[in-house]
């Protein structure tokens, strides 16, 4: 991986994209499978390339309405789908996925878009290629009305490159990906859930605790701005940050582990100091705005190290990546 | 204190401040010390009844040019002054109160705006009768430019009642602050300290802490919503945290304790979810929307019981209370 001089230079690099295949030209079907704010807002930005799918009729039928092509059945929308997209909430994937792997079509690629990644690929059947992907975008807002062709515009999302997945099948769904404004951020469904931990469940937690401990009236009268935006995910459907930690358990103990030694040494006034000097220099230089493009091959070895060193995929035909600087 | 049916009656109770000499009417002199974003909001809210200070020269010509009556020395601003508020940074409030309580008028009037209140009572100087006051409000930005008059309009703004407050002078310190669009909400030094360092210090010490734990460039990448707002106070500067945090030691202390504890226990998936539902209950109904007008004498005991319970006063004369319902 070579750091280009110039910021704005895209280095150029081929790949075996199969060109008679590219996802999204004519023949190739996209299914989105869950039409909430991630699969709908997916559903309205790949339109014209996509077929959608809800469990729920009235969803089905808004997005009808809305103008957009959905099918009634699993099947009808994934039994011939190129390249399956999983929407759908953490609980349900398990028997979705196994629905899936009896009705896919030999060699069509599924991928997901859930908070954590290990589990996943234990549930995954069938003759389907899976790329686990976690897109780094939501509001406090859900379902199909909620849903935003834009939702995806400049947001980060994590694409899952294990020991056993084809460099190809990863650069397909890269592909798609990139169709919906995201930046590609290589990574392993190990990395992936470490770093998550620390910075979306353990966020949660945290923002539980901190509103379980102003529970007093007095308290809650004079909260302000350090209490609000400290505990805002504690609105959160409690069902979703339950079943979100309950997935990556591993990694969040990790993490709440660290927490608690971090909080301990925090009660020494002199190493409280240095925790908010060294706070202060990362969080004011995040996220990070001066980034230089990379140049560097499609090989998994380089893919990875770009993710591990903070880069992303802006493009994948032709590859663009950057680094934040 | 007498809950009221309807809740857009205001009720109203005669109390003893002297008509001759209120606050704000000819004749009251205000000195505002210290002319950064508290003290330059409330000099530009109270302009016309206030003179301001700032030990900055550039700062006092700053306020000058933008129309306000500023003095050149704390003296010219506090000696003849009938209420004095200093709003000047924690570690400079020693020195200023003692230079005060050597210039003061004889039972002038005096309060402040900091983040903790116990400490500054020890600090206080000279002849001056002490009413400690935080506004619960703030940016992120600092200084005389981005004060705003509108700062503190329906901000929370605690009062302290302390054992030997006199509950005149408390109501004098109550109606400026209600000029300023704020509501007071009536506490104790003590009761504040141990309610801020869960609202507002504890959140500084996480914030700190989950920003430290995300420090490798594939997390500080993958970032996004929960962390941006769990850590958004981690770009304090970190001698304004550290200073708010150790002047409260005590209380912060004991809110870390429990902070640790909480967290041992959402290691166990059982009482995660726990917290997690608790937790959605308080902070979807937080802030509080629907209030209740209560009627109440201006004792001591009735005030004190009206803040315990997450009231606060809109006006002084008439007296006007509410609850949150």
């Amino acid at each position: 991986m070579v750091r280009e001089n110039q910021a704005n230079t895209h280095c150029r690099t081929d790949f075996p994209l199969d060109p008679g295949k590219a996802v999204g030209s004519a023949g190739v079907e996209i299914a989105v499978l869950g039409l909430g704010l991630i699969g709908g807002s997916l559903l309205k930005r790949l339109a014209g390339n996509a077929i959608g799918y809800d469990v729920d009729p009235a969803t089905r039928q808004s997005a009808r309405d809305a103008g957009f092509t959905v099918a009634d059945t699993v099947d009808a929308a994934a039994g011939n789908a190129d390249v399956t997209i999983v929407a759908v909430p953490l609980p349900a994937l398990p028997d979705l996925l196994a629905q899936i792997g009896a009705i896919a079509k030999p060699h069509s690629l599924l991928t997901d878009v859930t908070s954590v990644k290990a589990p996943i690929y234990q549930w995954v059947r069938g003759p389907v290629r899976f790329v686990g992907g976690h897109p780094m975008a939501g509001t406090e807002h859900s379902g199909f009305a909620a849903a935003d062709p834009d939702l995806f515009t400049d947001a980060n999302w994590a694409l899952c490159l294990e020991d056993d997945t084809d460099v190809a099948d990863w650069l397909q769904i890269a592909e798609v990906v990139t169709r919906t404004g995201a930046k590609v951020v290589p990574t392993t469904a190990a990395e992936h859930d470490a770093a998550v931990a620390r910075i979306s469940h353990l966020p949660h937690v945290v923002a539980a605790m901190l509103t379980n401990l102003a529970r007093d009236p007095l308290a809650k009268t004079l909260a302000a701005g350090s209490f609000r935006d400290g505990t805002r995910v504690a609105a959160t459907r409690p069902e979703l940050s339950t079943a979100m930690c309950q997935a990556n358990e591993a990694a969040l103990d990790q993490a709440l582990e660290q927490a608690v030694r971090a909080l301990q040494k925090a009660r020494s006034p002199r190493r409280l100091k240095n925790q908010f000097a060294a706070a202060y220099e990362i969080r004011r230089n995040w996220p990070a705005t001066e980034t230089t493009s990379v140049s560097l091959n499609a090989t998994k070895d380089e893919l990875l190290a770009l993710g591990r060193n903070g880069g992303w995929l802006e493009s994948i035909n032709p590859l663009s990546a950057r680094l934040p600087s």
